[in-house]
């Protein structure tokens, strides 16, 4: 009907097609309003409805109670980068870092622009950042632990989180956020860029532990303080609104057509050992990631060949099987199979890779 | 057919119907992709072309040379108040504001908290800012000169732009941007919240001067940095896609259905006049701005109480004329006429005005 492919982007990444047409329904005439969705005040009480409605899927989905604020934010996980040091670790206390490859290396990047007294307590840069590192040593001095979930480009994603006791943990958890179920206790900060599991690009989904707030300092320039958003419930200034709406959506459809976040879990795990299992079968498939450490979200692999990479690709493209092109830094292939990928394109990818490699194995 | 009314307000702000018809065309497969247009790559040709054709339709009705680079960024005019000033004067040298309210208000404020040498040079709060101020003093010291070209909330708007000399003009003109015919040679920066007269909320435009991005500091947080987002053409990190392509449909429109910015010029020229000069014929309406001060986007008036303000607005919405209210800050009503604003809604507008006077003068 539709024609539409399965979409392995890493994201922008496929959404659900419900999401897609009430989306659609709403672009031209919003709920009788006579107004779209785009056209709406970000004042209005049409989008208040929005906006407390995403906020409050965020907390259900994720069991955040009353001591969490969600936050809606502009910029990416790239500008989180920079605000959390300059929001979390005003004073000289030192800030801790996991370095698991490329998102980790850039946000330790930004501390150390700050001038911030950055520790690197673990990184798995000594085997190409293809594992999780375990045992992370936890300095009680340190003003946060900061890790980062999933690896988009080596394929890696904690397993279980680190216990830091006092220590608040702070995440990136752009590519894997409701994708499981998970305890939000250790957690001081959140922060996910949403074009993978939340929505579209251009909206940044950040979770503050309300003390999280009493450390912002207050000099920082009004739209960098996370007080700021906290105090206007993210309406200090104008939002990106559909985007938000798009939140929304993608979380109802969480909530009310998978049944929540340990139902999604579950479809994930299926998805992802679908795939490894498959790969662990034979030898024309190489994952890249250390068994303990792959990723559900994003199965990196290579071929015997780079030539038979891009022969992949482009077939796979063709068979309606789009986006597997491993990041630029690294090669290789890559499936990314986020909350929205559902299980049929995973099993029509398994398919065609078996299909592949009988042809040119 | 569609049931759509018009809509008055300030931001988000309405938009053309047919980007409206043409968005929703996109939204569940773009251009046969398989893919929605909230779903591709910001690395793809599909998106690439996006990007590059807004970037050409800013640089073609704006009249820019080569020695102006085009930016997408996030985070709207208020993140600018303080990217202007980390950005433009990292020295010691003085930066000139002038205040018109409100957004001059915080723009200043924001170049304070970063330390800068902040110098007033002229404002119009002696007379609660309904006016344009004269003879703006020059200083050949400034790192840049700073105005906001239209205040939506005071309904005040430059006729013409200071003369500058040697010193760079900087201006927030994120309410009347693409509205007018201007030179834009002596404005070192140019940035605009897209959702007025650009595109929906979400996407910020930027346009620098090369000589500015000189003056970056190599010590600003990387998404902080005009430079950043100048070397990586506004693909440093994911942009908002879905907003930057309602921006290359809107300024379509404004090129091929409107037929440029001269013509978009004497089109909000005659809608403004049919305001101001039906206003300016009786007395139950009071413009609230000095009329050689008057904004052709953002036309603010009273009515003789407030208790008939609330009746106008309301008795307004329900014969589908939205979003008359005046900002919260100052009451009153307020009607934005951007550049989506059809003349035929400001002419239903005008009628509605005539016979509520009628009724209740």
């Amino acid at each position: 009907m539709t024609d539409r492919i399965y979409n392995f982007n890493p994201g922008p990444a496929t959404l659900p097609l419900p999401t897609l047409e009430e989306a659609r329904e709403a672009l031209v005439n919003y709920k009788g309003s006579g107004m779209s969705i785009l056209e709406i005040s970000h004042r209005s009480a049409l989008f208040e409805e929005v906006l407390q409605s995403a906020i409050a899927r965020v907390k259900r989905l994720l069991g955040l109670d009353d001591r969490y604020v969600v936050l809606f934010m502009q910029g990416g996980a790239s500008l989180q980068f920079a605000l959390v040091p300059m929001n979390l670790a005003s004073d000289a206390a030192p800030v801790d870092y996991v370095d698991t490859g490329t998102w980790s290396t850039k946000a330790i990047k930004e501390a150390r622009i700050l001038g911030k007294n950055v520790r690197v307590v673990a990184s798995s840069e000594d085997k190409e950042f293809t594992y999780i590192p375990e045992n992370i040593p936890i300095n009680t001095d340190a003003a946060y632990l900061h890790i980062t979930s999933n690896n988009t480009i080596r394929g890696t994603q904690y397993r279980s989180f680190p216990y830091a006791g006092s220590v608040p943990l702070v995440s990136d958890m752009s590519s894997d956020i409701f994708s499981r179920v998970f305890d939000p206790a250790p957690f001081g900060l959140i922060y996910a860029g949403a074009q993978k599991n939340v929505g579209p690009a251009g909206v940044t989904l950040v979770i503050v532990r309300k003390d999280m707030l009493e450390r912002t300092p207050a000099n920082l320039p009004t739209m960098l303080k996370y007080t700021t958003h906290a105090e206007k419930n993210s309406l200090y200034n104008t939002p990106p609104c559909f985007a938000i709406y798009m939140v929304d959506l993608m979380l109802k459809w969480l909530e009310e057509d998978i049944g929540g976040l340990a139902k999604m879990e579950a479809i994930n795990r299926e998805k992802a050992a679908l795939l490894y299992d498959y790969m662990d079968s034979q030898d024309f498939y190489r994952g890249t990631a250390r068994p303990d450490s792959r990723s559900w979200m994003n199965v990196t692999f290579r071929l015997p060949s780079a030539d038979l990479e891009k022969k992949f690709i482009d077939e796979a493209q063709k068979a309606g099987l789009g986006g597997l092109k491993g990041h630029r830094s690294v090669g290789g292939c890559r499936a990314s199979i986020y909350n929205a990928m559902p299980i049929q394109g995973v099993r029509a990818l398994v398919e065609f890779m078996k299909d592949f490699a009988t042809r040119n194995g």
